[in-house]
């Protein structure tokens, strides 16, 4: 028998598929939710669908919110996405304001009507871009807040677990890890900024970090690019 | 100068109505902010504009959020609402999966966008149905886990508080309070199961809390009701 189910948040990008790839492998029942919160392409969400397809999610849903109605991040709002960025302390202006809080607060509703307290989110505090809701801290204390806050919880049925298997792995061992477990990249997304055949545009702290993980790896990343890179294909 | 702004959570209920006028006399300039999240009807949305427009709120938002999307809840899904239920120790079928915490955070992503910390919700754990989120444990864990959530709190900008003036208070208690601070609960609507006029049921368990309310207060229910109450109008 199993651990039973889990809800897995699945943005089709390297981590939360690497994620759902270590949430099957540690034979968790699967299903996997995305969210269309008006960033700026389709082609996230496609990806999301087609991971989840790949990895036989037990089911996969498209939950809308318009986090456009308060904008304040270049994923939501009209910015420029910053490109070629040099790393520094500063969180870029692609931070969506409290988003896993309220992504991780929708995918917990949703696991307490599916019976279950397990939620598997592919956060990273190594190779990240210093957003403050992917640090363990954040998670730990969503994750006391979650057992105060459920039905199920309070009644003793199930105890909110948020497992983050990636965030202490540099993004090299997170495709590593990945690689160990079969998962085939060429189905994920990372890009901020796609062009409109959907490939990557190589630049955005996004495929910087995705490609600088490959290069660790001493891997090619498999997915499209608009312009050559070093360690794309 | 007074203290700000502040977002706060608007149903256009009685509690949310009295934690607005609260707000108002501590002379926070108010962003009001709505969900429209599946629930049954549309009447509380608009209360909760009529609201917000009489205490001139500097902004009113109402945020779609499917939450039908998982069910779970006789609010968002095809459950019958239980009406004249007798007072137990469990918590009933209106409970919607993680709502305030989901609500709460939407509404820090919008206080982060308008630079405030401040959130004003009317939860009460009183003269309420048990919703465990609805207690002080709860939201004192909210506001803990959004102090390391937000980017604005991390770089210390701002300070993330949870304003739950009436967690402690009887609802007789909110009622006289919301009167001194020239409330109009005409313009308020509770129940979760109106009539096609809009009329409240005077059966369900929000109007039976309220009506207790007015009844502790010595007070007539300025609403309509659909059936002849002993405390309603």
């Amino acid at each position: 028998m199993g651990p039973g189910c889990a809800v897995v948040l699945l943005s089709g990008g390297l981590d939360s598929t690497t994620a759902l790839a270590i949430a099957r492998s540690e034979r968790f029942v699967c299903h996997t939710v995305a969210f269309d919160y008006g960033q700026r392409h389709d082609v996230e969400l496609a990806a999301s669908a087609r991971v989840s397809r790949h990895f036989e999610a037990a089911s996969h849903r498209v939950i809308r919110l318009d986090l456009r109605a308060f904008g304040g991040s270049a994923l939501t709002a009209d910015l420029e996405v910053p490109k070629n960025r040099e790393p520094t302390d500063s969180i870029p202006v692609t931070y969506v304001p409290a988003r896993n809080t309220i992504l991780l607060s929708i995918a917990l509703g949703l696991a307490e009507v599916l019976g279950t307290g397990h939620l598997f989110i592919g956060v990273n505090a190594v190779d990240y871009s210093g957003y403050p809701d992917c640090r363990r801290a954040f998670v730990e204390s969503f994750e006391r807040m979650a057992n105060l806050a459920l039905k199920a919880a309070v009644e003793g049925k199930v105890r909110v677990t948020i497992h983050a298997p990636l965030i202490e792995m540099t993004k090299g061992q997170i495709i590593r890890r990945g690689m160990e477990l079969g998962v085939d990249y060429s189905l994920t997304h990372s890009c901020y900024d796609p062009d409109d055949q959907g490939r990557a545009c190589g630049a955005c702290d996004s495929c910087a970090l995705r490609l600088r993980g490959f290069a660790e790896a001493g891997l090619i990343d498999p997915v499209r690019y608009a312009v050559r890179t070093a360690s794309g294909s």
